[in-house]
């Protein structure tokens, strides 16, 4: 500690900065250091913040400038059943699933862990992943609509050579499409991969700054931004909601009419109208992209367990849901347009996301590749669903007890 | 460890569920036995989980079937200078800030802080929250909308009833305004309150519940809902990157050309080409509502560090960053619509969360109510914007690189 | 025609270039050159656009450059029940209406008059204009964000002063609200306008730069466009669907099932389903802002029958359509948040135009002032809605046909 | 007219509908008699709607219980040049034209007039279709997402009886692609078609329902409507100004900053701030999908008098304009996402209309098929660009007059 000391003092008297303390100690040395520099400028207490429970040099890849870590209280639903698909081990198969999930919201997994036992009791949750890519799209600068037309046209003819470009800088990705858009003088690419198991943001990244050099080469085209937000990473954006990115997951389950009354308190018909009138005709009027009552507690809480990328909840909350009465069964589903997930790279080798992962059973890369990643979105798909269900039957239910009680109704 | 041995046997053996186990146990213990239970039935192992560094009970109100916590790699970015509006300390004021940031995304605090030091060198942030109003939208059915408007009428006619009911469920919230939205047979009332320190959903989730029991009472309208989308929490919708939620706040900033030049190896004309195609135009022709290179990149990683609700990092996302050429400086601003931030309640009293809002100086209730809160989202905000600089200038000067090596411009 | 002929080689030698013939001859006869200019140069016949029924002074305020008039066929529907509103006469009264309808699709005027049909049978339409407001946004460059604050300080202090500038510019209008929105160094100011009987954009745009002539005077803000698109005009914009534009117009219908089955072919089940799965899940698929069937095709050819403008067709479109089976009823509504009608000014003094809106009996100027306006804007939601109707029922009924061939069921 | 006003007399008396009387008479008696019995039923006078230039059997495909015609004023502009593309007669050719515009907003043709005039003296407007297709996108009922997959892999694997099915129901019409996305239990397949110089919506229509057959025949998919407003027709939607629909077609030019200054009488710099703050900032904060000035008043007007549809104008202001000061010149781009047009069908062959086409020399099928489509929309889009430059100028040049006057700048 007297190594800690001394460097933070060092800090406090301006000889070094923060960021220059990884040069002149080991890893938690140095977060060490920052601790002290940090309380003794701010009056802070920061030993909580200082009490993590891995060596700090296996998050290098993770954070620079570090102090320690933040902790999130986990907890878990389930079991949840959900058949089919990566997670149910083949279509004609169901696996039972504990999910973690990390969150601060007081009410929310035990919220979804009552979507969980009525999924499970009515037979378990049908999840699929219906599409695959991760995007890129890089921005080019072109003296007009001329030359861009023959970016577009030559883009169009060698789709093969910017396959090759691309892929090797690859070993497991593959280019799945290369799809051009015009305005004005500028050509945005946007590049579509499958990335396996990996979330695949830097895979693609890299990948498509390889294509582009080539496209700079053969081209009038200029590279201005290797991200031209067409992809679009981080944002609220229709072309995620429409075309996808990372998984396109859909999960639906058929629950009888008996067990939605016995078990929350309420009638198909009367989810069927909450769901309407609040995530149909409500996000209509709202201008919204996502169609649903709280899918983004979902995919945030289970991000954070499993090592995902916590803005990537943006695209995350891209979901419809949907709920009909069938009369003897309600049928509800979410459609995630856009979750991106991944069991190898970015947070999911830390220990705590990785002990997660395990709980789940798909840490690391699947067999085939991808399967892990597959599961991890159904998975997290199925657990959406509970949560849309569990939600929506409380409005309902509370309403009409309301209902009830003022109106003797 | 006998005791939860005991327990989560009783778990594997299906006589308790793991839910019930709050009733069998201290908090601690029944974590203990649930994490025995799951490593009995998945094989993983949860010790890194459960090596969390608080009283679990302190987590009561955050979490339910707690396991342990997540361990998320916690860095800071700083100091970054804030003038005027509260983080300023008023508007002639200044001050300097560290920012703690909760990631797992390599590379992101280290390009975060260059921009803090960009920005610090250059005098400073000018960061302001311009609007404050958390919302909550129940939905109605009436008969038609002949009923439709007489509801509208009445609540036009008495807000000052509305607000009495609203306002006698909490000790500091206010209710600003409530907006009628009809569409058909449905009613829309989007109630916005001033929960000053606190985000607030809570707040204005109890408040709406009294006053919408009011208008059931008093008209021929019927509560289908509390939540009708058109709050709207945690959704991208139109309607908060437009109207605001939480806290619109604005940053900005002017950095002198030969800074640019010589911290961010760029010119002031090559970042605001960088931001007109991508976050402009790109956008524009994604149909996005976030028209930013990465602000939830920051917004996430604050609100993990903070204890803010990782779910609305969707709604944080709905920013524009604008870039402008002046000649001899550059100027920059993020605006971000809809950030929802609290210093009290939710997820900021935990301990590590605690501890970093402690390092910002914001820990608690401000004096006058609300200045806390307003304080963290303006230094999020000159975060955001620290982070929009630095990746444009990436983007822009990278490409000068690589052109002028390619190309030998 | 000697002097046309004349004029016309005038133009062909270069002499004179086709505007500048206004200066050298009446209306009629430089429209005359116009196309024997145009039909030397192209080859084309211009006879029937040069038969027209007015005379082209009449149209001076609307057109320059007039070669003619374009003929558009222009059919009726109808009458159609309408109750309540201004278009019903008041609250308690009911009346029906023929309307006119100009347009090029086929098949367009029996299908909407089919849905009129129905609506009357059973009983009429509900109507109403549930909120008014025509809006002009100017934006203005400040130097940055605390001079946005202080602008905006200014303006929400100085509301009454802006009104009275405003209004000095009108003998109608009223400025009901300002509201202020934030972007950086850009301010934009959303006046709100109650233009009476006129659609309004010349209105408010005159009144507006007056008002912003004041903003400049007292604040630092330099306006830099008079219309800065958070107004919005004649763009898709969530702006108009959320908070309206023009009028908000409301309409629905309770339809015996029995006259669906016999007048529509079909069952309140089957065109809920079309509804849902198509109006509300394909728009919100689609990212729209649009959730209807094709509520543009009635208000288009409403809008070229009665001298609307028809680039505002774009804001007629933000519609959302509800449909609920009620068992022994079907309950549809069409809600348009953004259709800009009048019937003073613009193309509503042409010969056509002005008679159809005589079939209607709200040309020009109502009494109380805004309520021919107000009905019209009725009526063509009520038209919106039997567009609705019969489309849906189409495809319901159009299913369940080939579905009753295709598979016996 | 005898036999008119027994006609009408006969509607009076409840004996025959304003429909029935086609049975009846010959088209222009049967019109007649609508007026006469319209006339006497609402005390309006309908004799300019009556002196119509065209056989009423004309317009029996464009018009039901037609009344007679709404006559609009048309007026010209140009000639303004286009180069390259089909417009251009090949890409690097030029060819001058004037645009026949109907509309009855005055100003509207005197600025765009202006801006074609720059566009001429700046060497034409570059212009392109970038991208073809016309959609129709059925959705289909299924049981849940297993039967969903299912349905989404055998659409895969038939493209081409899918294509056989489609195109046996036309001549002309290409399918040429089928996209398949899934929202829980609704299947939508987005039928993609080139439909050369016909506008197209009704062969797609015919051509997708024989496919949808297919579908049905062959996997458990149930159509429920034949649209299912993925297409998406005459709404505003994200995926049509993502996607395209119709035509995407770009149109750009450089004026010489010279020309800017004495024909326009403001600057470069001016005129892309204006932009900037307007069409990008402004339509960002507004939740827009166009990105424009008023890119809808050309397109209505020329769809008018051309022939289109005028409620696909909604479609028609999906665009995009950009400008860029680059010193000696102003660079300026109009990108129009959405544009439906024809040139055989629809309206196209009414007597103005074709009168119209004929000055465009666009009018029937090209040579290529497809080419006078393709035509048409590089020159609405010339002139879209010459509205833009206008107005924004006008913007521009306005406020620094009043400025000067103001402040003696």
């Amino acid at each position: 500690m007297t190594d800690a000391q001394d460097l933070a003092d060092r800090v406090t008297e301006g000889e070094l900065r923060l960021h220059e303390l990884a040069e002149h100690a080991d890893a938690d040395t140095a977060a060490t250091a920052r601790r002290l520099a940090i309380e003794a400028d701010t009056g802070a207490d920061l030993s909580t913040v200082g009490d993590y429970s891995f060596p700090a040099d296996d998050a290098e890849s993770n954070v620079e400038n570090m102090l320690g870590a933040a902790q999130l209280p986990m907890g878990v639903v389930g079991p949840i059943a959900v058949n089919g698909g990566a997670a149910g081990a083949g279509a004609d198969d169901s696996s039972q699933h504990y999910l973690p999930l990390a969150t601060t919201e007081g009410a929310l997994i035990a919220s979804v862990n009552r979507g969980a036992s009525v999924i499970t009791e009515s037979g378990g949750a049908d999840a699929r992943v219906v599409e695959t890519g991760m995007t890129r799209a890089p921005v080019f600068r072109v003296s007009g609509i001329a030359a861009a037309e023959q970016v577009v046209d030559w883009v169009g003819e060698h789709e093969d050579d910017l396959r090759t470009a691309a892929e090797s800088t690859t070993n497991h990705g593959e280019l799945l499409t290369v799809d051009p858009y015009v305005v004005g003088d500028s050509v945005f690419l946007r590049f579509v991969y499958d990335t396996k198991d990996a979330m695949g943001m830097n895979m693609a990244t890299i990948a498509t700054r390889q294509a582009a050099s080539l496209v700079e080469d053969e081209t009038p085209a200029d590279l201005v931004a290797l991200s031209g937000n067409l992809c679009s990473d981080k944002k609220p954006a229709a072309i995620n909601a429409i075309e996808g990115r990372g998984r396109t997951v859909v999960a639906d389950v058929r629950i009888p009419a008996n067990v939605v009354e016995e078990r929350l308190g309420t009638t198909p018909a009367a989810i069927e109208e909450a769901n309407t009138r609040k995530n149909l005709i409500g996000s209509a009027k709202a201008g919204a992209l996502g169609f649903n009552a709280h899918a983004a507690n979902v995919v945030a809480a289970a991000f954070l367990a499993t090592g995902q990328d916590a803005a990537q909840v943006v695209e995350g909350s891209n979901a419809i849901t949907t709920i009909e009465d069938r009369g003897d069964e309600l049928y509800a589903s979410v459609s995630l347009a856009s979750l991106e997930v991944g069991t190898v790279g970015g947070g999911t080798t830390l220990p705590t996301q990785s002990e997660a992962l395990d709980v789940l059973g798909v840490a690391g890369g699947g067999d085939p590749a991808g399967s892990n990643a597959d599961a991890l979105a159904e998975i997290i798909a199925a657990g959406a669903l509970a949560g849309e269900l569990s939600l929506l039957a409380a409005l309902a239910s509370r309403h009409l007890a309301s209902a009830h009680e003022e109106h003797g109704r």
